[in-house]
């Protein structure tokens, strides 16, 4: 890390007045300069999607007295980070942070995860980048206890760079200060989404479809997040972007294509 | 695969009324008994997103007379892949094909995909998938000479399965049918998507921005995607959703966390 004070973006998928947000920005205030550059309104379960087919109003919201630049962006996360790097950064920054999430992005959730992506999207463009999620989905959830650790997470990110291509995906179990456990380098566990839909009619006789779902962990094993967290551990993976399954290349490469 | 016809799901992300899916169904209704379940309007670039706080509407829109089911859906890709699994097909299906894409998902572009992110839901819930994309972006595109390629890899895939927690990402070239040199199994190339904005001032003074953007391939080695379609190949690329680098979480665990 240089001696001047690192560039930090900030963004989150529940929009720019999340208190997850709020709480991650006062972690960051403490380690670097930051800019904010956050969806408008709530963006849960945006997975990696971008804007194509509209219009993206991005627009600054605290006065010039402020000591850091926010803005409010009408499009996904992985939007915002797009625009943040292209448009309202002079140079790239040194760290991106997405979150603090409301609720758990453990396991496969890190597909379905707008915070997830908006880091995996600054990783493709040569940032460092985390995402860190609370497994409480409460307006009310108390982001004080995994504080610290996210200081510190972040400041050695910062000090010691992260493997290319890798991004971090870091869940904090819902316990007090003390409760928690310390940090576990995981894997990403084995678990699906069972889709549960509420079928209903509306009042002109059209049936229509609430999306609800329950996970479902296939794997219990002591190196995965699900434990960790489960154990009171904060979880922390590294996350890819390189999608390809190597090791499925030779199996392949038998077949009669 | 059983003496049964197999049960095939068709999806995809430039809505059903997209040439592209109507050359897939073509090709599938020879293999299989059929079933579509796909977005009423274009989602590209809808990645893994999921509809979470809006109803979806799913309306079946053929004749009974018909020999396949059609089902035009308000939501995602994925939506459409969990609603067809979970409230429409009677039982878990055999295949699940999403496309033919208009436009390329090698590369990078597989995480921004909703025709990928079709495929990778259906793989998640057990089910073997692929996703078909064509190097053509115009609603004139001539899905006819990648055809037969599409049906054998579709044969292949329900004959001997896909490796667990592997679906595939097919690319294909846009070249006459003599044109095209054969199959290659690839991994993705190392590229990413350099943001560019066009800004623009609406008619009430407010500054917005239209996405565009330019790809940039760092990785043009003999066994990516990029390298095969550029030199004629449909390039095949097993695709995982276990995200974890696990080559670097021993780089991890040496931190001090």
């Amino acid at each position: 890390m240089s001696k001047e004070r690192p560039l930090i973006l900030v963004t989150n998928d529940d929009g720019i007045n999340a208190p997850g947000i709020r709480a991650l920005i006062d972690v960051m205030s403490g380690i670097g300069d930051i800019c904010v550059v956050a969806p408008d309104s709530p963006q849960s379960g945006m997975g990696h999607a971008i804007t194509l087919n509209d219009a993206i109003y991005c627009t600054r919201i605290k006065s010039d007295s402020s000591p850091y630049e926010e803005y409010s962006c009408s499009g996904t996360p992985v939007d915002c980070v797009k625009i943040a790097v292209n448009e309202i950064l002079k140079r790239k920054p040194d760290l991106c942070v997405s979150g603090i999430n409301h609720g758990s992005n453990s396991s496969i959730n890190v597909i379905y995860s707008g915070t997830m992506s908006a880091a995996v999207e600054a990783g493709t463009l040569g940032i460092p980048a985390i995402g860190f999620s609370l497994m409480d989905f409460s307006l009310e959830a108390d982001f004080n206890p995994g504080k610290k650790h996210i200081k510190k997470i972040a400041l050695e990110v910062l000090n010691k760079g992260l493997p290319e291509g890798v991004v971090l995906n870091v869940n904090i179990p819902k316990l007090g200060v003390n409760e928690i456990r310390g940090v576990k380098i995981c894997r990403q566990a084995n678990a699906h989404w069972l889709g549960v839909f509420d079928k209903r009619t509306n009042p002109l006789g059209r049936d229509y479809y609430w999306m609800a779902g329950e996970l479902v962990n296939l794997d219990n094993n002591p190196d995965t997040d699900e434990w960790a967290l489960k154990e009171g551990y904060i979880s922390v993976v590294p996350v890819q972007y390189d999608l390809t399954a190597h090791n499925a290349i030779p199996v392949l490469k038998e077949w009669n294509l």
